[in-house]
């Protein structure tokens, strides 16, 4: 992204306009648009110096972490957040699960010709809110324009890293037989505020969706106990994916048990409607944490006393499984294979 | 990206596959594409961590670079090239126009429904071997699948990180009146390559797209001097842009000397065939550096000394202007302004 100051014949019309494909070509307009949105917006030393990419310093010895999500959640606002504080939440998520402090962001926006700037304001502003609030700044970024027809409103591909003190090693591969699987909260609110905004569904109350950044929760829990083996948000699949792909790694099973899975019962009205499993659900603000059965009070406490994981819950065991199977006690007092989730249950969620 | 060995019912079909929205969902059928396609392809110790970040560490006291491109190239083959090789390299060079060492990158493909899975393996194939050949490991990514009609094929955003070395400060606010401009090599080859593939144009010769990565370039550069203040590559909008870019950050002017830019006859040919300037197109494997006028003769022979350097030039001078033209002796003894891009001239073109 390089930033222009530069005389501008006027300004951009961000009541009524429209992106067209100039705003793509690397010409006058796209140094318009990045100036006056997106330097704007995010309002930080590194995009008003104008280069190409965005220099930092960190402190010696520590490790760097680094991760990058693409955002074509469908439709772009949706209770509770739109695709830009998303992007900045899901990226800051991902960071944090290795249990890295995040430090900076970079964003990529892929535009279609005839998008309104006055949505592409307010997401970017929406990105910049998160952004601020959650400390870690956008520092680098870049705009493509498409066709009409070739794109979709816009997709935003947001880029983190972080650093990551030594002595932490978290890893969906470090779960082992009688560690605690915590969840931090409420399952399902994601998914289903995105499906019921698609589908124009109207029920009684509003769902919004938990996107969240977890970052300053991932840092309470480690502050209170070195014993979390495994970090994991469970986006995409839903938590039972997520529960699998730990298993996988670890080789391991997990025996989860059903009553103590929180879900509002609202999120569970809706899914029972829709022939969803909440298990399988996106969230956006919520993570698994694997740990040692000696640390587990401790971290679910640090969990509990943080605004993000009030309703944190002890939600099951990991075993020792040659199948890696993840298996749960059921309310009804039998016990079922929680599988992958196999085929397309929710697309474009995030 | 999370990377899962399981047991697959069958191995994904490279001939005659094509994506569908389970790809993107973030099941089994994410997950066998990382492994079968991504892991494989890519081949490093993050990816087959499977985590949804990669760790690595870091020499004590460097600065860190961060660069994001999103790449939506149409068409994603074209002579020299593909959208896989183009988004490795382009990321190269943004953080190699900082003077850093690049170091990691991460991708994010946003895939179209229907895509064929032979072309997404061999874009994949191609970003692996310009990565491996440049020395840049992806050790991060993430895949979403969109609907049939809302994308186009495939759009790649890459993320580069690199090491700053104490000491170097290369900045397009750097430029000083009496600088030196050096131009790496000839100029339009892949704007021209793209748009002839696009309009199935037939020329005699094949023009081919000059994508490279140019951070070994920058490298001997910089260790034959230390007088190097501005490097940038000039990709949208072409060499005139860039060069506006830098006029307008430096507070600065530049007059150039038309006869001393190099453009094959060929480039040259088809330009004035289609109306366009090779001013204004793009070029994916050139640089331009503003040098102090004492170290410009010894950048100059590190550049001719270096493959992608042979045909660099002398071509132009930064001079003082209130008003930041970039202006241009012609080959007839005129001179001319030389104004930013101000429309589109070719949209997608990386």
């Amino acid at each position: 992204m390089s930033a222009v100051k530069q005389g501008y014949v006027r300004p951009l019309d961000f009541k009524h306009g429209r992106i067209d494909m100039n705003f793509g070509a690397g010409g006058r307009a796209s140094a318009q648009l990045i100036d006056e949105l997106f330097v704007a917006a995010f309002d930080n030393e590194w995009l008003r110096q104008g280069n190409d990419s965005a220099v930092f310093t960190l402190a010696a010895h520590e490790r760097m972490v680094m991760s990058t999500d693409g955002h074509v959640v469908s439709p772009l606002f949706f209770p509770g957040g739109d695709i830009g504080s998303l992007s900045v939440h899901g990226t800051i998520n991902d960071v944090a699960m290795s249990g890295a402090r995040p430090l900076y962001l970079a964003a990529s926006f892929i535009l279609e010709e005839g998008f309104a700037l006055s949505e592409l304001k307010r997401i970017v502003g929406s990105m910049a809110a998160a952004a601020r609030s959650g400390g870690v700044p956008v520092i680098a970024g870049d705009t493509k324009v498409v066709e009409r027809g070739k794109g979709d409103g816009m997709f935003i591909t947001t880029t983190g890293v972080g650093a990551l003190a030594n002595g932490i090693d978290i890893s969906g591969a470090n779960a082992r037989p009688d560690d605690v699987v915590l969840l931090s909260g409420t399952i399902g609110e994601h998914g289903v505020a995105v499906l019921s905004q698609r589908e124009s569904l109207e029920f009684e109350t509003v769902i919004e969706s938990d996107t969240a950044a977890l970052h300053t929760l991932v840092a309470a829990m480690l502050t209170a106990s070195n014993g979390v083996h495994v970090l994991r948000d469970p986006t995409r699949g839903g938590l039972a994916t997520t529960l699998n792909e730990i298993a996988q790694q670890s080789g391991v099973g997990i025996l989860l048990d059903e009553a103590a899975i929180p879900v509002l019962p609202q999120v569970n009205a809706v899914c029972e409607l829709l022939g969803l499993d909440p298990l399988y659900v996106a969230n956006e603000g919520k993570l698994v944490a694997v740990c040692d059965p000696v640390h587990a009070d401790a971290v679910l406490a640090a969990m509990r006393a943080h605004p993000l994981g009030a309703r944190a819950a002890r939600i099951g065991v990991v075993t020792e499984d040659a199948y890696r199977f993840v298996q749960m006690n059921t309310r009804f007092g039998g016990r079922r294979v929680v599988d992958w989730l196999s085929g397309e249950q929710l697309p474009r969620i995030c």
